[in-house]
């Protein structure tokens, strides 16, 4: 018998999607942040959703049930952004014990209503079913975007430069201080609030990607599954490799504090930690001086170059100038235990 | 503390999504079958979604993976026939147990796969996360309909005439038979082979929603929570009442004898059991003649006069010539311990 922890999560979906028919209307299927898909009229039409579940992404005892509301529905914001596409509908299917205090819920639902009206998107409908031990939340989330004006994964050229925005590594490090309060007693208050607040309520760069698109940027995924995998998933889609920098790659000061104590390397959590929502991008190496500057500008976001796009269908992460080759133990949600 | 029990999925929904602000684009937000949303173009974008929870909905004892797999899908298929909608995309978000064998979940695409290729819907996208305990399908569908063309649950007028398609109680009696071998053993198993089908395969009667929305019918609501609860949904939609005539009921000959053998009342079947995925809609009383000739003729979907709307607010049951008021206990699955 094979298991599903056996395949692990793209490999299951890779073996249940595989040859899905073609059908009018569908520009892209599964395999890429969301769906796009043409009904006609001048938008493509975008959809995505993505679950959270009690006990494997989430625990009721370290998050508040507004955050976990608002974590709920960022996540499918980053992948609209993912796009570069607006986020426009929200429908949230709710699996609920029976047993559970309807305070939760309230609360969950302020935390959905005030992520939605942060990101200007409407919620229009849902589900609510029971589900006897665990509190689950799936979200669809339905976008615009303009014709020929996406972020997508394959898209990617040798030459062109990859850039990040914001910094990595924080929602490891808030993950891991959740997880462990004597960590969390050592450390100084201060230094726990951005980590903390990337792990619970991250921010989805749903300007940043509407911005990209805007100005000629086509490629582009969400940091969810760690840097590592999503660079991996630019690079098989667009057949081309990757150098990173080791020491181009934003850390926050807090983050390096955190992994110390926690005897971790920072260079892992910002590598393999996953979930930190910022965009990963690819842009022609004449734009490396001006479009963070005027991203800056236009949105309140940073970005920072971090590698270069190459032939070679290899990846490689360059340290104190040395190469080797990229591992590829990113996040899956199948064979983790962690949770937040 | 209120548990969700306490409240019903009726009192959660209407509880947590009160008050909505209003935003472009969203004709219908929560309240029908679909979220009814305005992307710009000739179509409207018509979006639902429905859940399937192993041990609420299914136990993968009583019913096979395809079917498990058709069912998910025919669930939503009825919400957008329930529109007059024409059903284009679907989105699977698949919650499993680690140690699943993956056997079952190919069961379930296939189902899903053929169910979609019967529908001339596309699978386009979806997500995977770890449930410990239940396997849950969570599914998104969304689709198209013409400006002005839709049905609403908000339009029955007093004098027009309630229609039914196919007929009631079949799935209500599947599932006690499914739920009672002893029950099972005494039956004829020819006379099983409808009621097992209607509870597990329900067919969605998507040709016969898109054929009245292009006959100018605009009321119409899918029969999911029982006959009485989805009169009752029409009814407070429309601000209008309505008088059932108990007599004209479509109740198959087999579910009358399962009813009896289970000692229930054939009728409370028809009326309570829910899950039948019928098509329940009004009409002005000139189309009564030749409405059904036409759809049949159109569709092969028979249609049955159940009754007559009016102005007072009152759901009344005519019974062997004795009005009384019509009882209330629909589905709710939130209550209800019932799983097929």
């Amino acid at each position: 018998m094979t298991t599903v922890a056996d395949l692990g999560d793209f490999g299951l979906i890779a073996r249940l999607t595989a040859d899905l028919p073609q059908r009018l209307g569908v520009i892209t299927g599964v395999g890429d942040d969301a769906a796009v898909l043409d009904i006609g009229g001048d938008h493509l039409l975008i959809a995505t959703c993505d679950a959270q579940v009690e006990g494997t992404h989430f625990r009721l005892r370290t998050t508040s049930p507004h955050a976990l509301g608002r974590r709920a529905l960022a996540v499918n914001l980053s992948d609209m952004a993912a796009m570069g596409a607006k986020p426009r509908f929200v429908l949230v299917s709710l699996l609920v014990p029976p047993t559970l205090d309807v305070a939760v819920l309230d609360g969950i639902y302020i935390g959905l209503r005030d992520e939605a009206a942060r990101f200007d998107t409407a919620i229009v409908g849902g589900n609510v079913a029971r589900s006897a031990e665990r509190l689950i939340l799936d979200i669809t989330l339905l976008g615009t975007g303009a014709k020929e004006k996406l972020l997508r994964r394959g898209n990617a050229k040798a030459g062109e430069v990859m850039m990040v925005t914001g910094s990595l590594g924080a929602a490891a490090a808030g993950l891991l201080v959740l997880e462990d309060e004597q960590l969390a007693a050592r450390l100084d208050p201060a230094s726990l609030v951005r980590p903390l607040a990337a792990q619970r309520t991250p921010t989805p760069q749903v300007a940043a990607g509407l911005w990209l698109t805007e100005h000629g940027i086509t490629t582009g995924i969400d940091v969810s599954d760690g840097l590592a995998a999503d660079v991996a998933h630019i690079c098989q889609a667009s057949g081309v490799g990757v150098c990173l920098e080791a020491a181009l790659l934003p850390i926050q000061p807090e983050v390096v504090t955190i992994a110390t104590l926690a005897g971790r390397k920072p260079l892992d959590l910002a590598l393999f930690g996953g979930e930190d929502y910022e965009l990963l991008f690819t842009v022609p190496p004449e734009y490396v001086d001006v479009l963070p500057r005027e991203l800056f500008a236009a949105t309140g976001v940073k970005a920072t170059v971090i590698g270069t796009m190459c032939e070679e269908l290899a990846l490689t992460l360059v340290q104190q100038g040395q190469s080797s080759p990229l591992s590829l133990d990113g996040w899956d949600h199948l064979r983790s235990n962690s949770a937040s």
